[in-house]
């Protein structure tokens, strides 16, 4: 531990909640240098979905290096992007019966969303955007402008300009947040613009796993609808299957203009990213958004591996049984334990307890680390202990790792 | 070609102009799908310093694989993250007595812009970044203000704040651009506020290959150290040997109080950047800025191989001799073909010619292509046919090169 | 009229409304130059509070310019303004135990609003401020941030940055607009930045007569002070007695951090405005906010005439006892002519009535005119009737102007 | 004095300077309340240019007064507004065949500013303005946004946005500006966006008595023509005849599409500003910028009688033989006390000294003030003394004012 002490700036963070030198990753398995094994309740927070070091994909990526395949190019043509695009097309939007134009805007989170920030922005010529409360978008300065995190936006040095922040669902208590926005818009007087667009997630990851109701997410698109403002489903966390189905919106019948997805896209943990874009939104010249990485072979490999899970509906099936699992556990843990006055969050394998006191989760979290669970908080002051298992865990992990959890819990409530 | 017209978004530029299906690459070569070969002129806009698919880094990516290496790993502690750290402050800062810390900003070279331009900010608490004419930094908005090309810029489809660009060397025949931005510095009445940070890259790959002389960048520092404000060196293209030393910035002997890295860093063509920062400048809190794919572990194991280019002089002198090469490949062409009022651009194996018609350097680059010649404009106006070859290409690489470009350009003036 | 159509700019708005050229005015009344006389229920907009051409200050005016008085100063000291601040100090300032410094920020409403906004960013080091939907506040680029009205905000030709709108008292219906706020402030994922003031007007004279409720303004302060945010009131339009008492909130008990007085301060019509300052927080260097007129010496002395209505409570019960006729005959319109669907709104002498049908509040006013009555409509929609007679009316007055107010409703209803 | 240091807030500046109560003023004289004279060398900034309490317009404010003539009208039709209207078109736009409506933008000249900038905007689509290093335009946002001086600058509290700083005439020793300028705009990667418009000062008053040349003035035309730039001149301080003709620009020979007026066009010192447009830049919707201080009916009253200096061209001929003067007195001044290393500055009758040593102007200011000179310093680094004398001063007055400063200049080297 003492070289990133040493030579890594004190930026880094993950390093210090888990101390310890990680060499080797297989399913839903971590092992430090130590040989010390830990279930993993994070999956690189939603980049891991297909579990580490998958066979197939393993196999694939190695032959395509032994083969020299070209392994950067830019945005430009290669075998593996066109495999990609067109596996993405006919595996996932064709039978979803959704048309979008794919754009590969650089590999991270936030040079996707900055990119869907662009396109609405040049569509329909206006600047502000509307993003929700705890919402978490990106650390680049556009991206930071429509997250909610005041630590992370101060951060940025700079006043962050060109959005307009509103309540997500459920954020003051028996307020309807739908009613707000709507004035707002439709007030001339409101001090807020027509907006570009607005982005949201379905559920936030980063801002403590608040899943938003599905009648409040087509109320949202009919607003959009209303007057023309385009939507942007930010799927980067919570798509890629993560709740239940491939894209988190599809429970909610609603089609976004522009979808962002990146972490799980990429299917071994490579960085890549994709931004889906209606076609009659694709106003775009040559060249108007570029990037170094845009053209991550070994990604596309795998990525195209990673969408055959989704050739047929047993995935789908698989992961939303073992939501209930996750599910069950949680509200098992929250009666169990009535002292953290526990509150479950989230849907599909993406869900969460929120505890009252101010420290406990994290404390929660440091405990588990020690008995070898890799679970991490989340929300505005980390009071959510949040559980993304990569979504091929099997019922013996869900298990073991909740046990893991559960003793975690025992101990720092009675010490 | 037909799949990328009808499923990949209009912003796509590469594959426009060189409209083919690249398949293998080794070395300075590359093939398409029908087998045809190209001379590499380009090497992945600076990314393909090593060369593609160098042996030992196939290797190694590989065995790492295959032992089930953890490939995704946030800002955790990892085995290769360890190597990498180690080895870049033996290899590279050690024996140039430069002292950094080592950030991992997210894996792209925006990524490492927009953290290098917080940290300036947070440090000093002004808002205010100076940057140059030309400049280039990156697409998302925090790098997109401080970048010069007003299409680029107006691609945000917001205004871009808190940047005030100053003339680069040479912007105005016969006015010295650093009198000018000394007395927009000390006069209280400028207009412009005293800066967090001036950032600059020493040759501007995107801008048209402008590379600013020694004393300037002397110079600029000494402005920096007058006034308190950090220097950023903007190294992604122009450091990792492509001028001749491993830093741009080296023969000018300044030290810059901030240094971005992306591009060859990764050795292998894998997303990675990093964020050097000055000790008394690491002010970070944990997790200030943050990003999902800052541990591409797969990228730090080839950066790491990379670094063995650097363990003594060797490969320094090569790439000088091969620059003297290319300069004098490039003072022939002017020569030759005197209706080109061609202009040579830039240093080490970072040159170009600067063409006087509108459209005539692109003319040349796509003949070029068709030819088997990969080589791109630069500038403003695409004017400059730039150069960048793999460092490692070989006397035969650069002859043939040239011979191809010759032959385009003859084709091209008289057809 | 032709005048103005042919020479003055498009910009001209009451002179298209009242298409007239007028000429004299005392009292309550006015008359164009055909002889024409109008009640007044405009008062300049809340300027001629103490009426037109009041005897006492016409005569200290013309002594005062007989004297070679000097009329223009910046803020040199000069006697009027000695006299009008030692006044100030001794009838409003002390019977009220208000403790404020005086700052003469420039003549106009929106002098005094970009004042008070900078002093508030400069005690506390912060940038956002939070204003509320249909505020009005003014039309230079500082002001206008904090305005509401999208028309008057688009004509800003830029976006306006750091300022979030928050609703006003009643501004969605059962939805309490303080819990919203306080959501906001006090969760730091909210997107939100702690704010360095609160700016608001008690009754917001141009966004529709809007009144808040006095619990609203206490719960507002409570927030500011929760939190050290600054709170600013802006009075220029509901001070001076428009509500009954001098400042507007003073039956809320509150004390506002800054308080923004304009029109009727200047008693003549005359341009004037001040700051009040809580001493704690004046912080201004010397001469950092100037202005050519901020020592207008005839607006002084009809200024501190016009304080001699505050010696005692006399006028402050006149006012309050004509704010209750004037509601009476609000209601008595309301109920007389249902198919207004009126809603009363306001309170003192700065009422209106809302009516639902597009454009029919404009129609009234139109009618008005030509049957001798000066009233204008107000509300982002133009959806109110106002009513700002000077707080010096008779009950002959307002009763003559109702006359003409009610004749002319049923003449556009039953048209 | 002790009223102003208790109740005043610590933002008044000239009554610190000029520690006395003034109470009488006629022509080029002041009084205070001690019966002592003063020589005005400062006419209010520039707002005095036709002297205090000139015999006509008194007697034509006292009988507009005396015959309840209205006196607040916001923008409504008015008697006084439109003789003021015919007078200026017949007085001073025909003869000088410049054709413009003409906007009351509110009563300051910082209103005015803010609404040139707005028109701009709005005619052309961008956003970006240019202004000069150490310009002076207001203290509301948008002013202050293309002001130079960084003390008031900073006083926003807030990043100033949509403007950029170039060159003024003569700002680097050596360097033409216009060839800067000219670059930036014709080079698309300069980083500076094709601007709405240029403002500028043709002298500028506040930062230093700095004069263009009128061959600058003209090719900063050209420059606006070939961008199809609208070029606004701000006259507030420079015009009004300051400079020897109405206008300031009027030597150049060039037709600005907007000009800013305010300070002596009110001829009596009561607030008041217009913005000239040009008819076809003339987009405003109606109250799209207004503001309750529109219609000072006293200040055009006074206006209009101040046009009659200029019926002919006796006038214009006076103010450049007394120019004369003064500019002879300067350079005897200068030649005088080679200690000052003084630099004579500006044209007409706005000149002034620049003295090297710092702090000397402003202790040569207050040594005159001592001895009954008001006369005040000007620049960044307040390094200018400053002559702004009334027009109508006569050549007794002239002579007795610099033989004071003289004394001044004389005691202050020689303490």
């Amino acid at each position: 531990m003492k070289t990133f002490e040493e030579l890594e700036s004190a930026v880094r963070s993950y390093s210090r909640g888990w101390p310890t030198v990680f060499n080797k990753a297989k399913g839903y398995k971590l092992w430090d240098t130590d040989g010390k094994e830990y279930i993993d309740f994070f999956a690189g927070a939603g980049t891991m979905n297909y579990g580490h070091n998958d066979d197939t994909m393993q196999q694939k990526v190695i032959e395509y290096i032994q083969n020299d395949g070209i392994i950067h190019s830019l945005d430009m043509g290669t075998t593996p992007r066109k495999e990609f695009l067109e596996n993405f097309k006919e595996i996932i939007l064709t039978p979803r019966k959704l048309d979008y134009k794919i754009m590969f805007p650089g590999p991270t989170g936030t040079n996707t969303v900055e990119s869907a920030l662009k396109i609405a922005r040049k569509v329909t010529g206006r600047e502000t955007v509307i993003s929700f409360t705890n919402a978490f978008h990106g650390m680049t300065i556009g991206s930071l402008s429509v997250t909610g995190n005041s630590f992370k936006r101060h951060g940025a040095g700079v006043p962050l300009h060109h959005s307009v922040s509103m309540p997500f669902d459920n954020y003051v208590e028996n307020h309807d947040s739908i009613a707000y926005l709507e004035r707002f818009l439709e007030d001339s007087g409101s001090g807020v613009a027509l907006p570009a667009a607005i982005i949201l997630e379905t559920v936030q990851g980063e801002g403590g796993i608040n899943a938003a109701r599905i009648e409040w997410l087509q109320k949202i698109e009919e607003l959009c609808k209303r007057w023309d403002i385009l939507l942007i489903v930010d799927d980067v966390q919570a798509g890629n299957g993560r709740t239940g189905t491939f894209f988190s919106f599809e429970p909610a019948g609603i089609e976004p203009d522009v979808v962002c997805l990146s972490k799980s896209i990429g299917g071994f943990g490579l960085p890549m990213a994709i931004t889906l874009i209606k076609p009659e939104h694709d106003k775009w010249g040559p060249g108007e958004h570029n990037g170094t990485f845009r053209g991550n072979n070994l990604a596309f490999i795998a990525a195209t591996e990673a969408l055959s899970y989704w050739k047929n509906n047993d995935f789908e099936k698989e992961v939303q049984e073992k939501a209930e699992i996750l599910k069950t556990a949680v509200s098992t843990i929250i009666e169990k334990y009535p002292e953290l006055n526990g509150e479950a969050r989230g849907r599909g394998l993406m869900q969460g307890i929120a505890v009252e006191e101010e420290g406990l989760a994290t404390e929660i979290c440091a405990e588990a680390f020690q008995r070898g669970l890799i679970v991490e908080t989340s929300g505005p002051k980390d009071e959510v202990v949040k559980f993304l298992p990569p979504l091929i865990i099997d019922k013996v992990g869900l298990e073991k790792g909740f046990q893991l959890l559960d003793d975690s819990i025992n101990y720092v409530l009675n010490k």
